[in-house]
């Protein structure tokens, strides 16, 4: 077994198509045709922007998908999973008008057009093609169903599952192409702190010496239940432990009662600047996506960004990036272990041709336990008679009550985060002033920029 | 990546040279030249019984090795680390008596000798080859020297390791030949509970669904620390941790000041008794051998113990199997990381043709951090200076003063078994009495057997 290294970027390079340079941007802006950027409503909600695909997609954390996809690309996704390139992706990505903007446009295939966020120009696309979806069917075969795949699907999805209701919400026309950021966003503060584009990530993890690195899933605050699964999942490696831990937060959308994206940020922070673990081993970053909640087909984007950013392993749970109980709570460890064939894969993701090369670290609770006196893990503690599961809903009662949660169950200095960003909005969770305030700013504040019309 | 499974035998098959059937070994036994058995003696304590490897040897625990090394061997496992049929062995074992005895037998190449043990038949051994050594010049080239292992060895070896003084305390008459046991000897009580020989071992493995076990060594009554050891460096493992955990504590002769064997068996045994470590993931286990302390090269003997047994996985913390400062303290993970070429190893053992098939996990310390108010991993927690080591020597000092050990030190349970031997032998470590008794006892009973003379 030789010792593992840093993989590849899924595809081979990392996608970068960020122009730096303000001249060419300039001359790749001036005379499109414009569109500003509008978030995917759901009764009033904004539940999904397409500025963080645009995001993604550019500084490579998608690699190698470089825009909004063709309509062929978008069947063989839905399919087999795969891009017309061969490698492997789990969700179709696009870029969707309503048919009345689009009339108003007037643009056609071949063209470019300029897309501004927060009303100043941001990135362009250029048009491939142009063609026509149906949300409901994306939104059907995105997820499955139980009759497609019965191996994990158990329940029909609906309206209750948001990110089935991300892609039912869509617009019916889309333009499919490459995006291009002509002007790079800055991300406000505390953002701004972590973020580590896949280029970056991977020099940083060079800097820090980290041949090998357990990619750490993230939306929440940690409790001492996340804390316990990030420090004992590293401890698969190669011949020792994996050398570095990246957390990796889903900023996105927000629902009321999840905890404010700056207050994850920083509690996973509060972890290493603390010292529970430490941060020559653990490292805060993020990817801007509105989660799906896709479970095993989510756990497969999961693997390409932190491939991407240049982890080596990967730690699943129990019901991974899911929702509700649509799927078997084992799925992503199914796809993992031995693939799901009714979504393309008779063999693992990392088993197959065009596959990712990030490894799997699945695993299974951990609770307190009083006689063993600590954090325990299911498969090893006896004393299942005596388990404390540290709930994270459990835990949100106790914010909610102002109680100051012990330290075996919350470290005091993340709860600090929680408390500094219940100070700045006025509660503890997201509520409706958070999410008309994050509607507005976004994550990012987007510099002037002169563009000549068309 | 594949999933693991139980890897082959080292050297492909389990070694099995008992013969079960009375009339056969009989047969085998009748009319041979007997000899008694002697323990290697040092300052008139006995420091080796070749009773231990012979069982070690018949039951496949060293597997492929089948008997005392004729000289080409010895000279191939001093210089490559190889036996003659290219598998890698890291020690010479070997028959060895006096010339006194020697003369008395009056045995020759291609006798059968009748090794008896506490008085009755025993084994046989089939005589290849009869050749002189120089115990120093093994002893020497056994352990390595500074100027010839610059790599690990530190200072030359000298008569405070007992692993060296084995060797130069060997008798300079080697009789070569393949061991038989003839008359299987009955491991006394707590012994018996703990036999699982290299094949009954994997059909337990096999009834207990272990796909994957990582092997612990010991040779201590587990403290805390060590049951952290074993369960987060069993973390490891393939897309999920190790299924399983092997306890196989090195049984042999003891120094003054150790835990009693039976303590440290029944110590290991609490920890799944009482559910620290569930059954259904823990087993306890040993391998008779008077332990040589060779850091490296005593690494090499475990893995191929514990791949014989069945483990996919080994650990190894600083300082495996070591006294003194003889080899660097990494010396071990030096070996499993990268190979040490002047020990014959340009690349990992389990990297070279006939090597092992198991993997290492190479492990740094744990310590009792307070700030984190649990067992915490060196290369995770933060709070250096709060650390407080958990050091057999200090809980030594806590079990001689009587002083109930807390919790979060040694498990109540654990030090239970302490006391239960503390009871038996007058005093809670190896002493005088302890020595006298085991010397005369050893861990079996041998069955009376009736054989022809000669």
């Amino acid at each position: 077994m030789a010792l593992l290294r840093t993989p590849p970027p899924h595809g081979g390079n990392l996608v970068d198509r960020v122009v730096r340079n303000p001249d060419r941007a300039k001359k790749m802006a001036d005379g499109c045709v414009t569109y500003d950027i509008k978030p995917t409503m759901l009764d009033g909600v904004p539940i999904r922007n397409v500025y963080r695909e645009i995001m993604s997609i550019c500084y490579g954390f998608f690699s190698p998908v470089e825009g909004s996809m063709v309509r062929n690309e978008v069947e063989r996704v839905l399919e087999e999973r795969r891009l017309l390139n061969e490698w492997v992706f789990p969700y179709p990505l696009v870029f969707d008008i309503s048919e009345e903007d689009y009339k108003n446009l007037g643009v056609g295939e071949g063209d470019r057009l300029l897309l501004r966020l927060k009303g100043q120009p941001f990135a362009v696309l250029d048009i491939d093609e142009i063609y026509k979806i149906d949300p409901v069917d994306i939104a059907t075969r995105t997820f499955g169903t139980p009759e497609r795949n019965p191996e994990v699907v158990k329940v029909p999805f609906d309206k209750k599952h948001p990110g089935y209701m991300i892609y039912r919400s869509m617009n019916p026309v889309v333009l499919a192409g490459k995006y291009t950021i002509v002007n790079e966003p800055k991300f406000r503060d505390p953002y701004n702190k972590f973020w580590f584009p896949p280029a970056k990530c991977r020099e940083e993890f060079k800097k820090k010496g980290w041949r090998t690195a357990i990619a750490h899933q993230t939306r929440n605050v940690p409790h001492v239940g996340h804390e316990a699964l990030m420090k004992n999942a590293a401890y698969t490696g190669d011949v020792e432990p994996c050398r570095g831990i990246l957390v990796n937060a889903i900023i996105g959308a927000k629902r009321r009662g999840d905890y404010p994206d700056e207050a994850i940020l920083e509690g996973h922070a509060a972890v290493n600047r603390f010292g529970y673990i430490k941060p020559e081993r653990h490292m805060v970053t993020f990817t801007l996506w509105d989660m799906r909640y896709g479970n095993p087909i989510e756990s497969l984007l999961h693997g390409i960004i932190r491939q991407n950013m240049g982890c080596t392993h990967h730690m699943f749970g129990r019901d991974h990036a899911a929702v509700g109980e649509y799927y078997d709570m084992y799925a992503t460890q199914i796809l993992w272990t031995k693939g799901i064939p009714s979504f393309g894969f008779e063999a693992p993701p990392n088993e197959v041709d065009y596959g990712l090369k990030i490894i799997p670290q699945n695993m299974a609770e951990f609770w307190y336990c009083p006689k063993c006196g600590e954090m325990a893990y299911s498969e090893t503690c006896g004393h299942v008679d005596q388990k404390q599961k540290l709930s994270g809903s459990f835990i949100r009662g106790m914010v909610a009550e102002g109680i100051f949660p012990p330290n075996i169950i919350m470290r005091p200095e993340v709860y600090k985060a929680i408390v500094k960003w219940w100070k700045v909005y006025g509660y503890p969770f997201v509520n409706p002033k958070y999410l008309a305030e994050k509607d507005k700013t976004l994550e990012v504040d987007v510099p002037p920029m002169e563009v000549s019309k068309g």
